[in-house]
């Protein structure tokens, strides 16, 4: 019979969400809700999955990319790297136009081409990451070989760059080994923090010195509201030279479910034997990829007009207005949080506690979920992160809940 | 510096199709079409990408879930492992009812879950395909490092089962390794050969005894018209205990471009050592793919409605016509072929020459774009693939033309 890739048996447990997905599960049949009491209601706070309709101009152009389809002069097949259009005006919108269209590859999500942009390196990639992370950078890094199995509190073979409250969140980069490949993700899912353009001149100075490639992952950078703050990695001078970007539709116009994103991916980048990083993605991308939805890439264009910026800025506002409630309830609460003013993310500190144990305690007392800071990492432990992707109601009643329970 | 995956190196050139769209757009530079000479133009039976428009019911059911989204009510985001009434339809439409929806994923397209699939196995995984057979297969393969280096016709560590006209297309099954992962394609790509019962009967068999696991591509599966030839793996007995299928509403419902398709994985499969394939499935598209497209899986629904299968059935036939006017051309000019009535292919054997040069000769002479036969495979040199995929008019006149200058 068929032999299982060794890896899958390297992997721990779950993947985080669909955990947690599980633990609510089992609360709600041992809890049932009862409609007549609203307070039995479970409210979630936990998955960054966004709860708002899109908005109509958006909404109008993904219409009108579904209708197409059905006429011959509108009608189109594979577009596997994605309407030039497409890459033009994002080009245009983020990165005020430095990079041609064959530097930026249409995907369906950021987290699809992070599980597809490791077959660059292989397994014998060493990967470093930020302390708490997002999990498929280090799950994905176990799938495909470049991680060992699990030990106390880590993998093998992957270097951990804790981001705490001493360091302010931003790693220490003299433990980033050299010739590693870096995720880094700011603003920052699970923590908040969202990296100046001091510190990512660091980063940047860093990795070129250290030979790293920087895979910056930017997805929640239409959060950024302080002017200051780089919204892509590319505004640091050299990151041209040890970057690619992944991006993502989904959360600033709302497209978790639609699927569009990019990635961005330098010509100046080179493997330490010299060949072109941008032409192997190009290949990977064509091999076992069929292109993002073309209705999608219709909503795309749509989404970066001057209507539909405005109606990004819109959404974004809003979530970030439920962040802001959010924020103010564990303050008044007197917990200890970053986060919220520049991302949908909110990092409590519960010191000295174990973060699966305050997860329960919030679900018990406010039937109210979120997700455990030890599910992102080593360094993850004692923190809750709370999401702002919600219906207003709903974040007012969990804040209500939380301010009345968790006193 | 960062080391390149050296898999990458182990590939061959380019992708197949990106190589062909090259050489067209080199031919086309150097005889540029004129307007005024219709005999000019280039017309392609080379990629099977679709261009007819979606038909009424199924566009009106993307329009629909596009436009849902704009709505409180109608909105949604992730659906990591698709639809649950979706994958409801595809067992009662497809399968008969015979899987739970547990055992059926919903995707963005087949070529991107065989991509996903090779996780399952990793990089020690033998690997045998039909040869011919569709490239994503072996180049895939030697991504996640279950073959080495070309030598010669082929890649090191693939087994090569040669589909030829003295075994009528359907490989010698004793050459198919103990304990292998076996893609196989029917209606196949490119031969358009649609193996039998009695034949897939005997390839179950043969899984079965050699503890093989069959990943079946079944993704031109509605172009079958023989009420006697099986549409799915699972019309075989035993098929559940060796077998994965993926398949695709690409070809069928004109979804190239929309991106969606499904793949079936058994609770009863297991790996040697007893763990369930499908629990791994699970995981793996939990953890790197974030699901497909709402908006297409509405689209799905629509095309799966009674109304959306007649559809289906006109939309291949449409494509059948076409194949039928490919086939009886080269029927006339004494060209041995199979493929064409089950199937949108056309295989042509032009005997003791290279598939490339006949490539050549028809783009020179004809100015059609077809697809060279050695670029599937081995034992797909001297063959060329005919696609029945064109608007009626081109197909028309790229006939006309092969007719008078391939004499």
């Amino acid at each position: 019979m068929i032999t299982r890739n060794p890896q899958l048996a390297a992997l721990k447990a779950g993947y985080l969400f669909p955990e947690i997905a599980k633990r609510r599960r089992e609360f709600a049949a041992s809890h049932p809700e009862d409609p007549a009491k609203p307070e039995t209601r479970i409210i979630s706070l936990g998955v960054g999955n966004t709860t708002e309709p899109i908005l109509p101009f958006t909404t109008a152009g993904l219409v009108e990319g579904a209708g197409k389809l059905g006429t011959a002069e509108g009608y189109s097949g594979y577009q596997d790297e994605g309407l030039p259009e497409l890459r033009k005006k994002i080009s245009e919108v983020f990165y005020n136009n430095d990079f041609s269209i064959d530097e930026i590859f249409i995907s369906d999500g950021a987290k699809c081409d992070i599980g597809r942009l490791q077959l660059l390196f292989g397994g014998g990639a060493k990967v470093a990451v930020q302390d708490p992370s997002y999990p498929v950078y280090v799950d994905g890094s176990v799938l495909i070989g470049a991680a060992k199995g699990w030990v106390n509190t880590g993998y093998e073979g992957i270097t951990y760059l804790p981001c705490t409250q001493e360091n302010n969140f931003f790693p220490d980069l003299s433990l980033l080994p050299e010739n590693s490949l870096l995720y880094f993700c700011s603003p920052n899912n699970p923590t908040g923090a969202v990296s100046t353009r001091e510190q990512l001149t660091k980063l940047v100075d860093a990795a070129r010195c250290k030979g790293c490639l920087i895979v910056f992952d930017a997805a929640y950078s239409e959060y950024i509201r302080d002017p200051s703050l780089p919204k892509t990695i590319f505004a640091i001078p050299g990151a041209k030279e040890c970057a690619i970007e992944v991006n993502s539709f989904s959360k600033p116009a709302g497209f978790t479910g639609v699927r569009l994103g990019w990635t961005v991916v330098p010509k100046e980048l080179r493997y330490a034997g010299g060949e072109s990083i941008n032409a192997d993605w190009a290949r990977i991308a064509g091999t076992i990829f069929n292109g993002a939805s073309n209705i999608a890439q219709a909503g795309g264009l749509a989404a970066l007009s001057g209507e539909g910026q405005k109606e990004i800025h819109q959404l974004c506002d809003f979530y970030l207005g439920n962040a802001a409630l959010i924020r103010s309830t564990l303050q008044k609460l007197g917990i200890s949080c970053i986060g919220g003013d520049n991302s949908p993310y909110i990092w409590a500190c519960f010191p000295g506690r174990d973060s699966w144990e305050v997860f329960a305690e919030i679900l018990e007392k406010c039937r109210v979920v979120t997700t455990p800071g030890a599910g992102f990492g080593p360094a993850g432990q004692s923190f809750i992160r709370f999401s702002s992707f919600g219906h207003r109601a709903d974040v007012e009643e969990a804040c209500d809940r939380l301010f009345h329970k968790m006193k």
